[in-house]
């Protein structure tokens, strides 16, 4: 299946807004095996609107997948354009209206009459729901393609692909590309690259797609035949297996969770550089509260000596940036908050506060359970979000690792 | 002067790589005052390009930028499929050819034969200098339409443009346009659109554009005579200034951590919802450590009473979300971590724990300082994500607005 994206909206044009929804629009719609042909962003304007349904209803594709300008300000004007490209008649919706009254009274607004155009069904086209926004979709015919619209709001436009469009591709799609994912972390991308790249298998090698980001590497195995990209995911498993946290989709965090809950064990976390980002994506987890109990964020030296009992005499001889402080504050917290597991995290997240013995990206993670306890050292990088994030990551690998 | 962006680029069509370079040129080309139309991203396809390229130069524009595929591997087409759009005759610059050899020396190698292309001018068009890479500019003209090429690689196309195309595009352009953006949160985007749209400003009315995100709305405008935008700007300002935390691009962490450290004031949080989200947020900021000492994350019943010393009695009386549970927090993290300020939040993040009482997405907020102890309720939505996000938010611009 051939796919266009259109994406309407002044601020990717001005630069404001990175355009994020076609760049996940295209990696999901990749995954399940249709082809992306063209990106096309455009301003929120009429003539240019008409312009670019135009061209693309005369290409050679299937589908044309449109984001934007679905809300109810003066300038959303995509769903007035549509409606008068393909010249529907308005319906209005008195159900939905009603849902979206009660929607807004929950919280404590009277529905302002901007959002009627939101109520309005075309005649000759269909809507369909959108299940964390106000903003129905939009679906029309012409020239054997298929239109798709979306709100641009992110969060809505992919709860509303996930629920609509990507069971309505798959299911027009002849031939099933098969995926593997392989998630790893702690290993740089030309060095996993090296470990895979003589895998005997040729047939498969172009199949091998590589994905980095500041949380790992993905290794992305895509074929025809299952049968023979599971041959080669096992293959690939043997060399890397020790970086390897996932075959599938989930983050680490998910998958933590989950193996804390089947061996039933519990986790706090003495968080100094990471600053609440551990919590934070521990409870992201539905459910995440049972093995989670909380923790301490001891962001000043002060707080590491009160709140979490730290020796001052350690913080001292050693600094904040310790193997000794991070054992401490692990062990300590496991105690206080009496779990199987506590973890910490001290170090120097930048873009200040370096010094030649202890440069910023320094970073000690310390664990401890009943029968352990541990710290490793690690060197990230100059830019504290990504220090945040790899610490983070390097925590809970290890925690993952260890039980 | 109106722009076209056309990328050039397989990974970007199938999601592989986010499309940064379109973003970064069109907020440079807008920060000069230039008006970007168009973004076009295509594979690295000879018919695609031709294509696209005979459709840009039958539009009412000025520049077309184009990148990538200009590289030395056998998918990098850019260069020759151009010279044979235009019918360009190979001219090799054996002086350039020269100053790549020593180049290569420098680092120890021997120049490969396939950098030849790199050495090639066309005879009817231009080349300008890379100053970081081996593969150069071109600069060609057609019906009144300039194209210049780059290539994708960010660091080398973001130098080419800064040494060749920004001085080019400032000397060609007649009106320069200016921006304010106008930072919202707590308010809903059509709720917004009520109280601005009826501000008499006729003239600037299509100047305005809405941004809405889960952590709030921006409010742009645009315009060539500052002192105009300035005016529309007090004047929006009048109708929702207790909305209003920014006027600029910077977000509510950075503003709230500027405002604590000019009132030499600081803060601790006790996370329940948001599970360190606050934390994250406050650390974020560079030198944030001079005024957030940290907090506790007390995600079960337990370690908010042993750890945050809330009573046994309020949480079996009220629940552990509830008013007087926020407010003991707010209260015993400010004592506990001695502070200035204390915050709290504890709420039914969701999808599961909600009941009739206490749905999904209910939220209470806690603040504490030296003369006030307050709470905030909060029915946000059925998304755990949006609903930590909306809660963390909510309590960034609660302390905000009270200091």
């Amino acid at each position: 299946m051939r796919i266009a994206v259109l994406t309407i909206g002044n601020e990717l044009l001005s630069g404001k807004t990175i355009n994020t929804n076609a760049n996940w629009l295209s990696k999901k719609l990749s995954s399940i095996g249709s082809v992306i042909t063209l990106h096309i962003t455009i301003p929120d304007e009429q003539a240019s609107i008409i312009n670019n349904l135009d061209l693309l209803f005369s290409t050679q594709i299937d589908l044309i997948i449109c984001t934007g300008g679905l809300g109810v300000t003066d300038d959303d004007i995509t769903r007035d354009v549509i409606f008068s490209y393909f010249g529907s008649n308005e319906v209005f919706d008195k159900d939905y209206w009603a849902f979206l009254e009660n929607k807004f009274l929950k919280f404590g607004y009277s529905l302002p009459d901007s959002n009627k155009s939101q109520a309005v069904s075309p005649d000759n086209g269909k809507v369909f729901s959108n299940p964390l926004g106000s903003a129905r979709g939009l679906i029309y015919e012409k020239n054997n393609i298929t239109l798709m619209v979306l709100p641009g709001v992110p969060s809505e436009m992919k709860a509303m692909f996930d629920s609509t469009i990507s069971p309505w591709v798959e299911e027009k799609i002849d031939s099933k590309i098969f995926q593997i994912n392989i998630r790893t972390t702690g290993i740089p991308e030309s060095i996993l690259f090296e470990k895979v790249k003589n895998i005997d298998l040729e047939e498969n090698y172009h199949n091998i797609g590589y994905y980095p980001s500041v949380y790992g590497v993905d290794v992305r195995i895509a074929g025809e035949d299952l049968e023979k990209i599971e041959k080669l995911k096992d293959d690939i498993r043997a060399n890397i297996d020790e970086y390897i946290y996932e075959i599938g989709d989930q983050n680490l965090e998910e998958v933590l969770i989950k193996k804390l809950k089947k061996k039933k064990m519990t986790i706090s976390c003495a968080e100094s550089c990471t600053g609440g980002l551990i919590g934070h994506r521990l409870t992201q987890v539905p459910g995440g509260s049972e093995v989670f109990n909380g923790g301490m964020i001891t962001y000043s030296n002060e707080s590491k000596i009160n709140q979490l009992g730290i020796t001052l005499k350690n913080i001292e001889d050693f600094g904040a940036v310790s193997e000794q402080v991070a054992l401490e504050m692990a062990e300590n917290i496991k105690n206080k908050f009496g779990t199987s597991i506590g973890v910490s995290t001290t170090g120097i997240a930048g873009p200040g506060g370096g010094s030649k013995s202890k440069p910023v990206g320094l970073v000690y993670v310390g664990y401890c359970d009943d029968k352990s306890l541990k710290v490793k050292r690690f060197n990230f990088s100059s830019s504290r979000e990504s220090n945040k994030i790899r610490t983070s990551q390097a925590v809970l690998n290890y925690v993952f690792k260890m039980i």
